[in-house]
């Protein structure tokens, strides 16, 4: 990880420069990351002089990056025949529209990446919440992403980072699905008036599941974590590091960890592995709520207990919901669980930016490190010095 | 069906009577139904002269009734080796605590089905939510249930009827199922900010799933019924008349059903086969929620597409809940529906109650007609006349 910790005041983009350095793909095309000169987005391109250019310093990648280079999904946006790729951001203000009042030059900034469509949800700002079949997410569906050096956008879009957290900002993105998956399960559990979780369980001890776990202690609940691998290592130290629980489920499966430290009144998934949903289905407690965030594109069919999973829900008034990305004021909670945190456990978020790759240009050893590097929590590039 | 129209006196149990009829099972043994001598209840029996002696003139049986007879769950009372059965309740107030100022003598009744346990859901009156492990049921689980010439309860325990409901009431029991999973439904909802359903599906055209198509008709939504059995017949005419659609899985299975009709923003599944659950998964719209009410004893195992389940939840911000029993505000907003639907769709309720069977002592006929009898919507007991 190589931070600067001394104030470097930014700079505007070099006078005349029209082009800047991006990392694309041609979409529809497997493997076809690469560098190449795009234009330099301005101020101007957005309309009622509300634009905000912001200098990227670093963008996260995930599985998402990985299933957009073997062209599972992603579209490039009208006109264009690449999209630039990366959703997870972070930056500083360059310039600013006329019109611009909420931000200004010299702030941290991380962009949200969905943009509305037409719904009612997009029109209350829940666009997380669209109805639309078509939708619009920078760096990943038919609008380019953050893996350039600059881009620009609407303050709407761009949530202020205190600078005491710039060092750990690139994770905010990842946090907004955790934060959003809680706050649903929170507002789903207004149906009970009351309602005091005490036992929680994570699914999963990645970058999502550790960050579920932070912000699961963060709200005083007594956390388990199943991953597969064998404890001790990285993930299995931070997680203890919280004051949770780590379990393998090579050496205890969920129904027998469920057993000792359940029935669980939260449960967070986020593994992957689909057949972990029907599991997990089954270690709730009466009234609890399962909160599925895994992406599984794949076709698996499994064996399940169905009369037992159905029975099981109804006398126990049990729910599970599923949920998807994230809208503005995610970003906003997510702000103050990463201030939380590095008040609560000084250092923790640190130790999860394992694998820096500094440049644009090292675009092939970014995809590299996301796609094989052992022991990796959070794959990130450098793309700028502060 | 048989009803009086013209007011009758409520008469007090006859002086000196100190035994009536009602119908019982010997808990743990199957096939124990008979008919008995029991105490008569006094408003003495509820402390603090707020006993409320209700004459009760029907009661409807279903399922759970078969099953407790089936000796598949059901305990008596402490103290007790027998269980008086019936947990659909209507009658009519005979006598009064000096306490009870919420309900006078005459006036009709139902009383709700379970009772408050020690979790904190009990304890604020959301006795359907509770947590504890054991739970208190008339005529289910430990207490005593109406199929009886007399009952004593709590007012907070009984809710009052309006004259004009009488001939129907014997189906607000029932109905509250209906109330309390639609309920449950919008309360979830909440997490949207703004919810306007327009498509719903319900699975099953029984008693519960004709109840279900009713309420949501209603709340004014287009409503599509899924039943097993060709149309034309009495339930498929019954939703016909509802404005309601109703489709036969013989010749359009669920999916089918989705693409033509759906996809459907609220499902409410009635029909206690599993696998209809994990069909109906799949057969809901974007931030749509599933309603599980069926109660399903067995062991079915079976196959899911797991990937897709989970991902369409995912990607659709989906919910399921399961919703199981009442409590009392569940009882009084399907007092206003069955007002609603009287004055909408006049003499539909009444169409329901398809099989009277006169008199506690005809329980043998009453058991047989709810297990064979054909084309039964609703098989009650018609313990006294009014």
């Amino acid at each position: 990880m190589s931070t600067t910790t001394q104030p470097v005041a930014p700079h505007a983009p070099a006078t005349g420069a029209t082009t800047m350095k991006a990392i694309a793909v041609i979409p529809g095309r497997a493997n076809t990351m690469h560098l190449r000169e795009v234009p330099r987005p301005t101020v101007d391109d957005v309309t009622g002089g509300r634009g905000v250019l912001v200098k990227v310093l670093r963008v996260g990648v995930d599985g998402t990056d990985k299933e957009i280079n073997a062209a599972e999904y992603g579209m490039a946006p009208p006109g264009f025949d690449y999209l630039i790729t990366g959703h997870e951001s972070f930056g500083r203000v360059v310039a600013t529209g006329p019109n611009v009042t909420d931000l200004a030059v010299g702030d941290y900034v991380v962009a949200t990446v969905r943009r509305p469509g037409s719904s009612i949800y997009d029109q209350i700002g829940t666009y997380d919440m669209t109805t639309d079949d078509m939708y619009y997410e920078r760096g990943i569906n038919l609008l380019h992403g953050f893996l350039s050096e600059y881009y620009v956008d609407d303050p709407e879009y761009i949530v202020r980072i205190p600078p005491g957290l710039k060092d750990v900002a690139v994770l905010l993105e990842p946090t907004t699905v955790v934060e959003k998956g809680i706050a649903q399960a929170y507002e789903i559990q207004r149906r009970l008036r009351v309602w005091r979780p005490r036992k929680a369980a994570v699914m999963g001890a990645g970058t999502i599941g550790l960050l579920a776990a932070l912000a699961l202690r963060l709200r005083g609940l007594e956390v388990t974590v199943f991953g597969r691998t064998a404890a001790p290592y990285l993930n299995s130290d931070l997680i203890h590091d919280l004051g949770a629980r780590y379990e393998s489920t090579v050496t205890t499966p969920i129904g027998e960890g469920c057993r000792r430290y359940g029935p669980f009144d939260l449960i967070f998934e986020a593994t992957g592995a689909s057949p972990v949903v029907f599991e997990s289905m089954r270690a709730l407690a009466k009234n609890g709520v399962l909160v599925l965030s895994s992406v599984t594109g794949g076709d698996k069919m499994i064996q399940v207990p169905a009369d037992r999973i159905n029975l099981e829900f109804v006398l126990g008034n049990k729910v599970m919901v599923g949920t998807v990305n994230a809208n503005r004021e995610y970003f906003e909670a997510g702000v103050k669980d990463l201030a939380q945190a590095e008040a609560q456990y000084a250092g923790w978020l640190g130790r999860l930016l394992t694998h820096p790759v500094k440049g644009l240009e090292n675009w092939q050893l970014l995809l590299d490190t996301l796609t094989s590097a052992k022991g990796a929590i959070k794959v990130y590039c450098e793309v700028a010095e502060d």
